[in-house]
């Protein structure tokens, strides 16, 4: 396991929501990161299948760390804005987000993430991102 | 308890991610819907403050269930896409999303959603979003 | 006429882009500004209405002069991205784009334009955009 | 000249905004429709690069279009909405827009608009867009 995963893991240990989504850290490169969720019926909409926001969630996790491995180490990164296509239902046990830089500037980084069903085939949903850096000590 | 909310509460109950989001039905009039969140600590970031993820569902439920009570009862909605800007962080032990129709079509209803902080005063996130009209049949 | 409409009007003046589309500087007021544009067939899509892209251009402009009537004249704005929603056909012949600042931070000022048609009633377009202050020197 | 360009450039023809933007229809393929934007004083912003709007334009016409090359010829396209980050200041002489469709459905497409400048190499600003099919006969 490379530095950059730890760093990327040490703050995605931090959030608890990505625990409560059941989700696992499973890529970290430089500027891409995976992040997968496993289903269970506390993360359904009504009709059981997975709700947009968990889809939205991860996305923007993917997004935001995929941004934080381009970053220096006195840095952060938060989500100014994002949009989402929901492209099909997320009838899936389990989802992939895959967020990718696309574009990297001194204050502003520009991230896309797609979202997979279980056997990473079917585009679920397409997210756009734009991610700030911002010094630690601002938070 | 009138019927307009007890049709969208039938359909918040089935949301297990809404329980989850600790996220209670506020209230419910004809185009508008309001949700919130008591925040804990399994739905944070990685600072302890709400997730994006957290404001970004219960803003797209607001919304979704806003366009639901325009809807014939035959008819179910589903969304499209969504655009949510973050203006400050979610520092906050309750989040408020008001979900607003702002333009209704046969096909497309176009929502507003506003994310407040625990005294409704502070607008942490604003949301657009697409939702679609889709017969029940097709679910 | 006040120094801030000054301010204001001369980049107006020389966006060819402004003229071109018969657009005019109606108002400005600190963290709000209005441009109009009258129809002619040069601005039209395929059925001989005001093509998305006019609607889209005045309310863009409108957004980032909002945003510059609250920034040290030492600095410019740059549009970082916007999202919009087109709601109703723009089969009018004056389109009228209202920009407002909603959020106005250091770096970062998140405005939103509505496109109203002629009689100023009927919304046609909503758009959310995300603007960025920069040194002048830097442009 | 193919049918299906014929058919996209009957309809690019009556756009009067296209022509005003000195925009040509590139190319058009299944799902894929390039329109490039060649630079004048005319549609420029106050620095004298491409305004935002033009390359919003032509990657919302090249986005309509991909979709419309996939739907009968009874039908038409809106567009519903769209969201386009700018990446880079478009100082070019010439813009390349390439729509793509990422999804198609039944009632809605969803498209993706590259803008590059005049080299094909720089990624100026990219565009998602949600399009809705309609009878020609409800225009």
């Amino acid at each position: 396991m490379d530095d950059l995963y730890k760093r990327i893991e040490a703050s995605f240990n931090r959030q608890g929501l990505m625990k409560t989504l059941n989700a696992s850290l499973d890529k970290v490169e430089k500027g891409l990161v995976q992040i997968s969720s496993k289903f269970k019926e506390t993360l359904s909409q009504q009709h059981n299948y997975f709700h947009a926001g968990v889809m939205t969630s991860i996305a923007d996790s993917a997004c935001g760390y995929a941004a934080l491995t381009l970053v220096p180490v006195d840095k952060e990164v938060l989500t100014v804005e994002f949009k989402i296509n929901f492209m099909k239902p997320a009838n899936a046990t389990r989802l992939i987000a895959v967020g990718k830089v696309i574009q990297s500037g001194k204050t502003l980084i520009i991230c896309e993430a797609n979202v997979y069903d279980n056997e990473g085939e079917k585009l679920l949903a397409k997210m756009t991102a734009t991610i700030m850096t911002v010094d630690i000590s601002r938070q």
